[in-house]
């Protein structure tokens, strides 16, 4: 079996060692459009930072590795046609050639672009200018070339989404002066509600990094020698080099080439077993719709984590398996200095536009029992049902240290099980002094949202 | 309505606070046996380590807390017979006098007691003479007081359970010498499987403790000015202070004066509305029966976190609630120097007397990406159903900071809604570089378990 993987990244690599796991005699190959395969793009901000020095270290797995497991690489080839009828791709190989591959089983995992936001200048403007966005292991090296060329003292970071926030750690981290700016009227808005978001802000700005909502960029220009970002009216912030990371887009340009329907967003149409419109081709990753776990229908989730998974299916269902894609809760964590913050599930808005009627109720609780050193506060949104009281997502920040990150992931473990929030406080957690309390923060949390959404007797964990 | 609680510590504390939470008007008086109500026992080793300088910060809550939430605290009362019929409790209280009191429903929370080996001379030494058990606040001035009026140098402690190791720590921590003594082959017997018990061991070892397992005592003296340790044939080792930790037993006294019927371990039988054989008595904590939410029937499992939930129960069932305690798993965490032990649910020798087919499947990975300064390895081993394929139990050894805590809670709640471990692997968990990989370490695990119990395509996530 032939098996043609599009794309080097999380989703194709997955789908290629998921199904050499499973039959191995399976011929994978990859062709991966730049020199970069298998790196983890969530690793570029430390590696920005510095505390990963050698950006090769980013590497999920070496090339030997990789080749070790039975995928064929082909570095540098850009597949720019599929024939599905021939069952054939076409590519354009660094050399400038174009190669042709044959395929039984076709996995399209051409991941997202960088979305362009309608900023003023800045089709003309691009990383030789000191302009640049950062989605590929080719853009960090730009990135950090410019930085280290031009001397940067001031870096202007557009858009406050996780990245923005990382790499406004990463720049101060780095000893850059940083601004965010941000359309919206908060940091993280795809994220956090507005309190949270708000606690976030003054985190960066604690670490003397200036962030400005509610302030769309209308323009950049190169006047002399430095940038200029204009805002609206007379606002202008000068810049060494500007960091635009305002989103992505589903790379689906090759899939609407080879007559793949297309879903949300305009991202690849594809089941729970990764199958698209067309026999023999299956797509995954962040190229394709997001089935919702909670949701139950498709919505456009990019993570890294959902590609993993996806591309895990998509190697099971080109090998004969069976197995279905669970779905995404858009689960995400993210470290902004010394916080962290951590959301799944629903928020109230989305909740409600899928015919919930969501009550979300803010409460705080340490981290663990306040006599032993180092409790902190750990701050806990629960949105849930108040017909139902079925817990439907949950936003966390708290500092550093205090296992943010797994608490989330017992909220996402309780979604994916279609808990409700009373249930919360029955669950047998773990308890000791310098790591818990008995009634765990997540605990006090759902006390408090059954207390004020009066779905069952008042009360708090006392 | 008169709610009489006999008991101070957690389930007591929480029976009266739930009970005055859902009904104001509920007259709750609270009977302590000492002079400490509401003190985190737990909290013991960290103040005997110095960490937590004042014994009277480990106060769950103040007595103004429990007096401003309507709590009747009577204290030095010892109840030492209930006459069911006529409703009442007799107390001796701290004068040396006899009190009565009346109620119309009575939660029985007398908690545990330490359990007294079959060792010779223990009988006859006790504080006085540098040997110590460690169940209350008063126990815990007595040793500390113990500690400081011989300048002890030297302490054996008589048990590797979860407070031996924790002890084991403490007084390190104190900069005394440290021997554990413990009867059976391993550490943590009641927690862990030989394998991770020996790195706990290994653990205690390089922060000069010293662990002798297998080692059960015969005898306890004291010849001259201290004392004598004495095991098997000519193991003889001296020590200043001896702390005794080898378990408890319930404190059921009380009940079985009572008349209550007793179960499991000689613990008061309770339904899961924490309603004992006598109508209007109920019991919860330490104490009572343990049920189980995964073996679906009682056991004993004495652990605060358990005491606080069915305190909790008894409450709503004294003020006409409904809702039943959902059971325990044992789920259970300890530091122990730089390392965090936790586990959850059965294990193989339980797993199969309860009619499981049991596979115990061990893994190794890193708590975040390895790339990221600090990431440290993560033991885990899951334990499943081979029949089934279901959760069954998981037990992990990790470095501190590694979110040892919060991972066996996501275990612990999916094991509670009888997940698969296969489901383990669809789960949508948080993930960033610094604080966790694409497949957490528990996914890994769960792959790692598949591909050996052959209940699915073999493979681990990759």
């Amino acid at each position: 079996m032939r098996l043609l993987i599009v794309g080097g990244s999380d989703a194709g690599i997955q789908a290629g060692l998921r199904a050499r796991q499973r039959d191995p005699s399976a011929e994978v190959t990859v062709l991966v459009a730049d020199r970069y395969p298998n790196y983890s793009i969530c690793g570029i901000p430390y590696h920005v930072a510095g505390e990963v020095p050698d950006w090769h270290d980013l590497a999920h797995r070496t090339r030997a590795d990789l080749a070790a497991a039975g995928l064929d690489l082909r570095l540098e080839h850009r597949a720019v046609r599929v024939d599905t009828a021939a069952k054939q791709v076409d590519c354009l190989d660094g050399a400038g050639g174009t190669r042709r591959f044959g395929y039984d089983q076709l996995v399209v995992a051409t991941g997202a672009l960088p979305a362009r936001p309608p900023i003023g200048g800045l089709d003309q403007l691009g990383p030789a200018e000191g302009v640049h966005s950062l989605h590929t292991i080719g853009d960090t090296l730009a990135l950090t070339d410019s930085l280290a060329r031009r001397q940067a003292g001031q870096v202007v970071i557009v858009g406050a989404g996780y990245i923005g926030m990382e790499m406004a750690e990463a720049l101060r981290t780095r000893g850059l002066g940083v601004t965010v700016l941000e359309r919206l009227g908060q940091v993280l808005p795809a994220t956090l509600d507005p309190d949270l978001a708000a606690e976030v802000q003054a985190t960066l700005h604690r670490h003397d990094a200036a962030v400005h909502t509610s302030t769309p960029v209308q323009a950049i220009s190169r006047p002399g020698g430095g940038l200029v970002v204009q805002g609206r009216g007379a606002a202008r912030w000068q810049a060494d080099v500007v960091l635009v990371v305002t989103g992505v887009r589903p790379d689906s340009r090759l899939a609407a080439q080879a007559g793949l329907r297309l879903g949300v967003a305009g991202a690849i149409a594809v089941d729970r077993r990764m199958r698209t419109s067309v026999p023999g081709v299956l797509a995954a990753g962040d190229c394709t719709v997001t089935y919702h776990r909670l949701l139950e229908s498709d919505t456009w989730l990019p993570l890294g984590t959902t590609a993993h998974k996806q591309g895990w299916i998509a190697g099971e269902t080109a090998t004969g398996g069976t197995r279905q894609f669970a779905g995404s809760m858009s689960t995400q964590v993210v470290r902004v200095f010394d916080r962290v913050v951590a959301a799944t599930g629903l928020r109230d808005q989305q909740a409600a536009e899928a015919g919930f009627d969501p009550v979300t109720v803010a409460s705080v609780a340490d981290d663990h029992k306040a006599y032993y050193p180092g409790a902190s506060p750990l701050q806990v949104r629960l949105t849930g049902d108040r017909r139902s009281g079925r817990l439907l997502g949950a936003q966390l920040l708290g500092h550093l240290g205090a296992e943010v990150a797994k608490r989330i992931d017992v909220l996402a473990t309780a979604i994916a099980y279609r808990a409700g929030v009373a249930d919360l406080g029955d669950l047998d957690l773990s308890y000791t002094p310098p790591l818990g309390s008995p009634w765990d923060a997540l605990q006090h949390a759902a006390h408090a949202w059954l207390a004020h959404a009066g779905t069952a007797p008042a009360g708090r964990p006392v």
